[in-house]
């Protein structure tokens, strides 16, 4: 244990940033409280990402939907305290602003496994690790006229 | 909502590849109705992959298999209608032929989670993206003649 | 089925070697018995892999960890002869020593799916497979003192 006052005079977090480049892109190391959604959306943003996919894993609080065709929207569930076991999404740009699509699979205490779509993120008691892979081209989601679907146009 | 007509002239799938390359390998991007192992092996033939690996997620009508030593062969289960929550793969050779290995997990309206060996794959109402990550030594599959199982060899 | 003399003389396993290196990393292939976590570390060691993110797939007996912060220990439990369905996890140092950090999903029989944080991991009658893609800076993980949590210091 270190005593308190070094805790107060640098804490970690302070002075950590959020992300570093790598050979292949990016990685992300996200603590408790953080958006997962916005932030890797400020990312595509700063970095100007032209495209990218990623995976990654922690402790989250997640909110999932699963597309309800007759209502034409979400049915989401919510969950707390739930490890990332695996979390694979990818981004791309739709009116000029950062288009996320992201998937999960999360554990509970007892080890049972849930996920699905992914419609927000919050990292819990402990941080998410993310890895980016930056492709070159430029990449915009647009709407599939069969399935109403938002699919990314290569 | 585009007028009919529209749709009609330029469906959006019909001049949209089903993958392109990358720094790193390929991007693929599959439909609906579209077999993702039947494309991950096109891919590998056409671009002459030496191996690789893969991930993805999308919307799915999965079949997995649970190997029963006894029979040695698959017990099969087929569902319809689930997300894809995560897909890890990778992609060889055997007598001259792409051999994949692919393992999933789907998840259901109620956001439960089921998975294993991919026997059969078939994109969903929505998308399948795949990022593949090439490798640059042709890797074959061997029978392992402790397990019987098809290993990579390296 | 080969001739057991065969078998004796020449054992794939003892020729093959456990990791190769791609353009991007390297990729291991364990086989029946392989401690996944030492083999990793290892590799950590003998590479000098300065941190590393990496996802793999296969057959195992793992023990799964879940954080009681009243204990302040993970309540573990352990599975036999399931599908390693998806692991994603990253390599760091911590006093000069690798630590990794990975997280999976596995399935059993009948397809259902369990996991979470990973204490331990043996291949089970089959392999495992891991792609690992390496990062340039040398990363350490330490202890964030508002959670108790090892992480990864960017």
């Amino acid at each position: 244990m270190l005593p308190p006052v070094q805790q107060q005079s640098t804490p970690a977090h302070a002075v950590s940033p959020k992300y570093m480049s790598t050979p292949t892109g990016y990685v992300m190391v996200l603590r408790q409280g953080d958006n997962v959604l916005y932030e890797l959306e400020q990312l595509a943003v700063n970095e100007k990402i032209p495209s990218a996919s990623f995976s990654g894993f922690g402790f989250v609080h997640p909110t999932f939907g699963f597309w309800n065709a007759e209502k034409k929207d979400y049915d989401p569930k919510s969950m707390r305290d739930t490890e990332m076991a695996s979390m694979t999404g990818s981004i791309a740009w739709k009116d000029d602003k950062p288009a996320l699509h992201v998937h999960g699979v999360v554990t509970d205490k007892n080890f049972n496994a849930f996920g699905g779509h992914i419609l927000a993120l919050e990292v819990g008691t402990g941080s998410v690790e993310i890895t980016i892979t930056v492709h070159k081209k430029r990449l915009e989601r647009e709407v599939d006229q069969t399935t109403g679907a938002a699919v990314l146009r290569l």
